[in-house]
């Protein structure tokens, strides 16, 4: 290896070190830290993080890594994509002061804190100033890139590098009308039950049924572990720790187990990339939507499927026999995949789900165009929400106050979500055609070969591969709605008796 | 506040830090970390370790401890004891080359698994030619450090700061004829029951009461939390996150009530640093031995107490009816202080412990000599236990190779232990004389003027005072063996009747 490779991986790895210690201090500060520890945390969360920054934009790691892409250029070996990820990232991260990562910190700090608040009184008043300040530094952030066919592009490139506005447009233009119209469809057909899911579940009972599932998937629990959390996450201290957290809550008891296996998904992406990557900007999911195609994969085209509870669902009759007595499996199977349009986004069932999902990355778009003032944003949700799904939010908290993203400053975030739906249908379909009797697989609790496929054409790439060059790699095609138009279409048509 | 003195504290703050953060790591591996997890952990401390070390010993740095040495000399303030702190700290640090801490890092950890190794063989002569180079690293180490009066002054300064070699020589021979002569008393003695103590005791129940104990004690939750792991610790993230680790044995299960007492001495020993301290070389507590004299007073003085257990053991009785069925208060006090000559360090009881102690000093003082040679350990051990102790091991893992220690290079620590429990005994006797009632209020399960005391004249001052001068300054003399004779004396002369 070249000694300036050596130097620079040695350097990246440091930078890695930084970062996923930091990530146990967050885990730990979310699972098991007591109340008193919070400020101390704080502080050195903020170290760590200036640390790795520091030794990250430093010039001779600029100096390496333009003398190392002369030497790799047009290479496609490990060793070249690893200089052009970095080089990526150290463009980006060098391009912004440090002074703004210190403003950009507190102004978040602050309105998150108000957007606490607001949320408390219902008042969007309360966030709407602090709001002002996070869209204003968001501008500010944009003008230190060049600029694209649109500012939204850089924000938007954050969370899925190389993904531009003008394809995430044209693909939710394309999938808008067929939802509305799928889900106008449903809303004239018979509702199922579901009521016998709110029903009393013991807890303790919950977690081990998820456990017992996320076993059979392939979750490897020598590389990982699961605890409780207030919000259920996964966190990657290095490929072989990989960790989630799971939630109970008292309104909607079965959530748990879809929240395990949404989370093993992730987890099981982390844990499958190739060990080589470690310590490195190769190391981990390549963009957000990816890992939320992995998640939703395990928690929907797997976890609510009815081949799935064949297997299951038996042995959740017997865990369970009060609540469930006289529910046959596709009752269950129906009622856990009962559609109706609601007002929170995370509750959302998949019909739903992407409407939540275009609403906000119009507002987005609004917000950085400066086509729309933030004092307008409720009324514009409210008006938005009659129009996609005919229900509007009765307060703010039930409508533009739900989510904690924008008082991050996480501008951009948003459509990974609905991307990570897509890509999960589109990957599916390529593994029914390659993977033949899945189903059967599936109806006796066999994941062994959809992990291995996902292993061998997603996993193990790590940060190799942009998103839309690793989904076209594998299915022949860029990102595209058809295949969860499909698959939304097919599975509801049944339920449902369209 | 200068400028210069702001920049120093700020400096230091990022070093503590690190540390901290490090030191959250160190937890999590201990407590939760799944297997898999290990390679990669070490190698983020090792960055951590290495960052942490580069900050502090940059020349800025003793740039900064220069220039404020001189604007804060004679001065008593809490500015003054960092700049004095921080001085010592970076003066030992700069004499130390990083490539030394690196090959001792290797040193040590092949070392340790040598040692691991040789326990299960129970074969000295595997863990020998790794305790030789140890040892020669050892000296390598001391060579960096002027010549004092003895080179094992430079051992024991990493971990009682500024006591020398001598001291603890003359403390320990005075203390040495007065704890054998006791032994011998009560070995002469009939010995007391205590087969009742090795029934089965339920885990859950056990450490419930320990929590009891140590709420009572003061330990604050608010500020800390207990979970299990192999070995009973205190681990400090910042004042107000100071967690502790108990565990449970089955062959001794009573065990884990006294550990808990004893891990929470040092945990609300940090707990009470002045919170102004943290971030900085005064946080913590000032030195190992005076950490182990708070350990050592909640476990033994206050928690093997009589009071103590006319509070406690009601209640205890009801926790266990079957198990203390019949069993007297006194006689169960009895048996919680039977003295019995016994192999192993950490099972000794309070008579014979520091004999434990003596004996591996006066083999290390003569490793570090030279007077004695590696491959002769082993039977010069044998040779001192027959002496102090009247019982032989019948193997190395009963003996030599009973302490992970020396594999780790940690040579001058031993001492601090015994230290710790004169140390305890001579504060309680001035406790004794400013607190009227103390026996009173423990055996009402009331500990609050003891902690206070103990939180105004120790606890506050973290690291401004160097061990010799706190005691002094506390009790009006140093470190001395006669307060601990005196408590030996009259706690076993009641117990065996002497």
């Amino acid at each position: 290896m070249s000694e300036k490779l050596e130097q620079l991986k040695e350097r990246l790895g440091e930078v890695s070190d930084i970062g996923r210690a930091a990530s146990v201090l967050g885990w730990d500060q979310q699972v098991n830290m007591p109340p008193g520890g919070n400020e101390a945390r704080g502080q050195q969360l903020a170290t760590l993080s200036k640390i790795a920054q520091e030794k990250f934009i430093a010039d001779e790691v600029g100096q390496l890594i333009d003398d190392l892409k002369q030497e790799f250029a047009g290479d496609d070996s490990d060793d070249a994509a690893l200089i052009r990820v970095a080089a990526r990232n150290y463009d980006k991260s060098k391009r912004v002061p440090p002074e703004f990562i210190e403003e950009q910190a507190i102004v978040s700090s602050k309105a998150f804190e108000a957007w606490v608040e607001a949320r408390k009184k219902s008042d969007f008043s309360i966030f709407r100033p602090h709001l002002e300040r996070v869209v204003e530094l968001v501008h500010r952030y944009i003008s230190f890139f060049p600029a694209g066919n649109h500012p939204y592009d850089t924000l938007l490139d954050d969370y899925e590098p190389g993904m531009k506005t003008e394809e995430v447009k044209a693909i939710f233009d394309g999938l808008r009308p067929k939802q509305v119209k799928l889900i106008k469809a449903i809303a004239k057909s018979k509702q199922v039950k579901d009521d016998f899911l709110f029903k009393k579940f013991n807890e303790k009972k919950l977690n081990d049924f998820g456990v017992n599932v996320i076993t059979r998937f392939g979750y490897d629990w020598t590389r990982g572990r699961q605890d409780k959390a207030a919000h259920p996450f996964e966190t990657t201290f290095s490929v072989n720790d990989v960790r989630i957290t799971t939630r109970y809550e008292d309104d909607n008891p079965i959530a748990m187990l879809f929240s395990t296996m949404h989370e093993s998904g992730h987890a099981m992406y982390e844990q499958g990339v190739n060990p080589a990557y470690d310590r490195s900007p190769l190391g981990g999911g390549t963009s957000m939507a990816i890992h939320e195609s992995q998640s939703r994969m395990w928690e929907n085209l797997v976890g609510r499927s009815l081949p799935f509870w064949e297997y299951f669902y038996p042995e959740l009759k017997k865990t369970f026999p009060a609540q469930l007595d006289g529910i046959s499996l596709k009752s269950f199977y129906k009622a856990i995949n009962k559609v109706e349009p609601s007002l929170i986004r995370v509750n959302a069932d998949e019909a739903t789900y992407n409407l939540h999902i275009m609403l906000r990355l119009e507002l987005e778009i609004g917000m950085v165009e400066g086509t729309i003032a933030i004092k307008d944003l409720p009324e514009i949700w409210n008006t938005k929400m009659q129009e996609y799904l005919g229900i509007v939010p009765p307060d703010d908290v039930h409508g533009v106050l739900q989510d904690i993203h924008w008082s991050g400053g996480s501008i951009g975030y948003f459509p990974t979500y609905a991307l990570g739906n897509l890509v999960s249908a589109q990957l599916w379909e390529k593994i029914r055609k390659d993977i033949r009797g899945l189903d059967d697989q599936i109806c006796k609790g066999d994941f062994s070969e959809l992990l291995g496929w996902l292993r061998k054409n997603i996993h193990q790439h790590g940060h190799k591969y942009e998103p839309q060059a690793l989904v076209e790699k594998v299915t022949g095609s860029k990102i595209t709605p058809e295949p969860y138009v499909r698959y939304l279409t097919k599975k509801y048509s049944e339920i449902y008796g369209l």
